[in-house]
């Protein structure tokens, strides 16, 4: 996503009750911050925050967790949250240490509109290589579940491969979300943009 | 597929060397039919089998039967076979019956352009439903690979979904067959015409 600097972005996301400034010191302890043994569901990439914020707002008994690498992204999805959530909270890592900061924690990961990486020689690093499907195992408390969309043709084709292969069954899967019998579908920033241009959203369930 | 009626069907029929006119018969024998012991695969839903009789001549250490239901459908494909084949054989059944004709003999099954059902109270007639899946537990041999082909978009998520749920794991996918890096593609006639209109053939293999 390329965008213009957030002013006063550093001042922003240090008064942000929502940004948790040093996640590895709650490795074990997520429920803690939540103060109730709800489910925890993550958004590798959550982008301006659109999605998980709405996740959140609509279904108060699910803890939601927003995973943003780029403190500018971070910055405006600080700014865009205006309600008080209890159950939303935001952190700043690569998510390449994803299980430095959960272990056994977490119900479910959204991957939306994660980065293609479209060349051979970078597939290790998209977010369902086999390298990160391994490093989800440690972070799933019981089952796992990951839920996927983008407008990538390449990523979703890896993506189906790559699930199937882990042991991982897909169910739920469209390719033209807006187009198919699914309603109430909470979209992101960017797929907005996307349907309005008429391009078909991928989109898969995957339960291990 | 909707066509004329072919003059001398029967005749045509009757005289072909490829058609097997009591496929019940050669149940756990149809090794002796070819007379080796190749690896068998078979086409349910061939058309007018310009796939089955293309793969049968690249791949001579590879036995093919290819099945279909209607008579003038075979006769087309009868008719169309010119050269002397002797990997080949086509049978006249409806599908439902496949595991009357096979015990343990098949090792590949490939269902191209087959009928999508599109009806949610169809959903059984699907070669890939759960009912179909559990009729090639019977005929499969040891490994089990199922390659699929449609235009269809809902049977391709439905054949996603059911293989993934019973079992297979899933590879080489594609959205966008005639425009993906695959090549040496054996086309069928009927996907010959769509890929001239410009649409996109789904693609997946299968195993178990």
């Amino acid at each position: 996503m390329r965008l213009r600097n957030v002013k006063n972005k550093g001042e922003l996301l240090k008064s942000s009750s929502y940004l948790i400034d040093d996640p590895n010191a709650y490795l074990n302890k997520w429920h803690e911050i939540f103060n109730n043994n709800n489910p925890i569901y993550i958004e590798i990439g959550m982008g301006k925050g659109k999605f998980i914020e709405e996740n959140a707002l609509n279904n108060p008994n699910i803890n939601y967790i927003g995973i943003e690498k780029f403190d500018t992204v971070l910055a405006l999805a600080v700014k865009s949250i205006k309600k008080d959530i209890p159950n939303l909270r935001l952190i700043r890592i690569d998510a390449i240490k994803i299980d430095e900061v959960f272990n056994k924690e977490i119900d479910k990961i959204y991957l939306n509109f994660s980065d293609p990486w479209p060349k051979k020689r970078h597939s290790r690093r998209r977010l369902t290589s086999k390298d990160f499907l391994m490093k989800y195992e440690n972070i799933f408390r019981n089952n796992k579940t990951i839920e996927l969309k983008t407008d990538n043709q390449g990523l979703f084709e890896y993506s189906l491969e790559s699930l199937s292969d882990f042991g991982y069954t897909l169910y739920d899967i469209s390719l033209d979300l807006h187009n198919s019998e699914a309603n109430n579908i909470i979209t992101t920033e960017y797929e907005d943009r996307f349907i309005k241009k008429g391009n078909p959203i991928y989109k898969l369930n995957a339960k291990k």
